[in-house]
């Protein structure tokens, strides 16, 4: 990260700091990558929650973006107009999700996915009088055991249900895979699309998924679309993977240290409350960076407790640069986030769809 | 809870909603407490967040209120105005908080604590000059290993160097309790506090804290001053503890179940966004009430999972109230909460405090 020392110094920490050169050219590595394999790019939001970063990623090839939920997509599109597509990658349930997803689907071309008849009713039932059908995809359990069918069977059966009814299109399969699990979603796409061509349908679309699995995903082939979302700003849960270098993260914690109390211990400003609790499978909240020999072994809400193998040589007032273990959540926790411009001038961004979750 | 089944259904998943009743209760219990045992009250904001719950807390007779970090103490004092003193329990450092701080000083009856001669140069250097000088207490290590001077002597170092500067004055003593540590607390205290006398200095207030150790308060009597904080809503964690039972949670997550794709096995639409990962050394991220079988064994940002020992027997669309583990992280998760009123009705109130991390 190459920073303005005068401008980084004037910030108050705790704060988060994202280096735009870095963030560029982690979206620009994994589009030629993909343009390589003939793989659409949809890059999911989640990760920088900012209009200006779906922007970069459209300006690099992007298809269109993915949220998690209605209220990311709606803050998204209010900062970037000219973001043309959206997938919900979300079971979309209740009235007032159903007629904010209805008011999106005027203004975007959008498609949601389904992993039940129940969501299939909702959304049928709220789009047959919408003057345009709603694209929806049948989400498919490939391994990672939370949402999605979990044969190819079922896969056809809610495909034929879609297709039935006239709000609705059937837009294809989508799955976010399991560590690793490249071989089971192809095998789950590839009998879940024979089966539904059996029956006359196409199959448009088969979306797959996940910084960590990224650069695997041509033993997929059969998948048409990749969402990728920690990629942009990478963190220490996919240096641990060995899927980057710490050079590759755009986004630091900065942070002060405010406390010495013991020759091996030492409290910054940044707890749960910017680094969050997330571990990922591994041991500790972050890293620090150039001190490898420190770990953040203890979090409370505003504290971080810093403890090294030896004497940790830190004194109050001292700031240092953290890359935290999952970069998605801590963008959730800052109202704004510092861009790090490539002239290396700092602009503090308000982090538009933070907080979104309905 | 008792809340006004209409008015609940309306709510959009995931909300928080608090009862306004329960934590009244929760407040007033410990208040009684308190006064019984001669004890001022200063509860921390952290858990709530709102201006009108420090009213509430400062109407049952707390005699202000506590925060972690400048910026807090400003959204209080802008929401409550009524607030007349306020202790801000960590070290300030760094130009522009210490401004902050100064101007803070000039609205409300304020102190802060200090661990290190550093800070204590920093406070002293920037209220040389203000009108009035600057309540500065010393931290103190009772065993929570966070921040705090680990001896009474060097606490009596610190409470000799605030008192030698003009722009300050000495307040007294402070510290986070270990869970269980009231002896600790009192041995401390009482060797520190005989160390100051001894050079001819007051000690006016000795302040310990921690809902955990609330109800065990009277074990270390020289403490003057109880900061709880999670009390007034409480949470799993307090209940796996037995400091109370499911009645007394006023805050819970209010989830939809989005989809039940296995027999033991059902997925919600609060994850790590709100639920958080906080553990706080418990398994598993909540506790659905009327549902002990039920574990949430799984969050991802937007998704949580829970298994059953049996069949899970939810149906997509079930509403569903979760205690969280940690009340005061949900809370800086959200926007706003709705407040159920003692006549049932509800009412969104943004989270005024949320965020305030500098």
């Amino acid at each position: 990260m190459t920073v303005s020392a005068p401008d980084i110094a004037a910030l108050s920490t705790p704060a988060v700091v994202v280096d735009l050169a870095v963030a560029k050219r982690n979206v620009e590595r994994f589009q030629e990558f993909a343009d390589r394999l003939g793989l659409r790019v949809r890059p999911h939001i989640k990760t920088h929650k900012l209009p200006l970063m779906a922007r970069l990623q459209l300006e690099a090839g992007a298809i269109g973006i993915t949220c998690q939920k209605v209220s990311e997509a709606e803050a998204m599109l209010d900062g970037c107009p000219e973001i043309g597509d959206v997938l919900i990658t979300y079971n979309i349930l209740g009235a007032d999700k159903l007629d904010h997803l209805a008011a999106l689907a005027r203004r975007v071309r959008l498609s949601v996915v389904a992993d039940s008849a129940t969501v299939i009713e909702g959304l049928a039932t709220r789009f047959a009088s919408e003057p345009a059908p709603l694209t929806v995809l049948v989400e498919c359990n490939t391994g990672a055991d939370r949402c999605g069918v979990g044969t190819p069977a079922a896969a056809r059966d809610l495909a034929r249900l879609i297709a039935a009814r006239p709000g609705l299109v059937f837009g294809g399969l989508m799955t976010y895979p399991p560590a690793g699990g490249e071989a089971a979603v192809q095998a789950f796409m590839t009998t879940a699309k024979a089966l539904i061509e059996a029956e006359g349908m196409a199959v448009p679309t088969i979306s797959s998924g996940g910084t960590p699995s990224m650069m695997a995903a041509a033993a997929a082939p059969i998948v048409s679309e990749y969402r990728p979302g920690t990629y942009i700003y990478n963190d220490r849960s996919l240096v641990a993977r060995g899927a980057c270098g710490w050079d590759d993260c755009a986004l630091h914690v900065l942070a002060t240290v405010v406390s010495v109390p013991a020759p091996n211990r030492a409290i910054i400003d940044a707890g749960s409350k910017v680094l969050t609790s997330d571990l990922l499978g591994l041991t500790g909240y972050g890293h620090v960076l150039g001190r490898p020999d420190i770990a953040i072994d203890q979090l409370s809400e505003e504290h971080g407790r810093l403890t090294s193998t030896g004497p940790i040589e830190l004194a109050v007032g001292d700031r240092l640069h953290i890359v935290p273990n999952h970069a998605c959540v801590v963008t959730n926790m800052m109202d704004a986030v510092h861009l790090i411009g490539e002239d290396g001038a700092i602009t503090a961004v308000p982090v538009a769809a933070r907080g979104r979750v309905v």
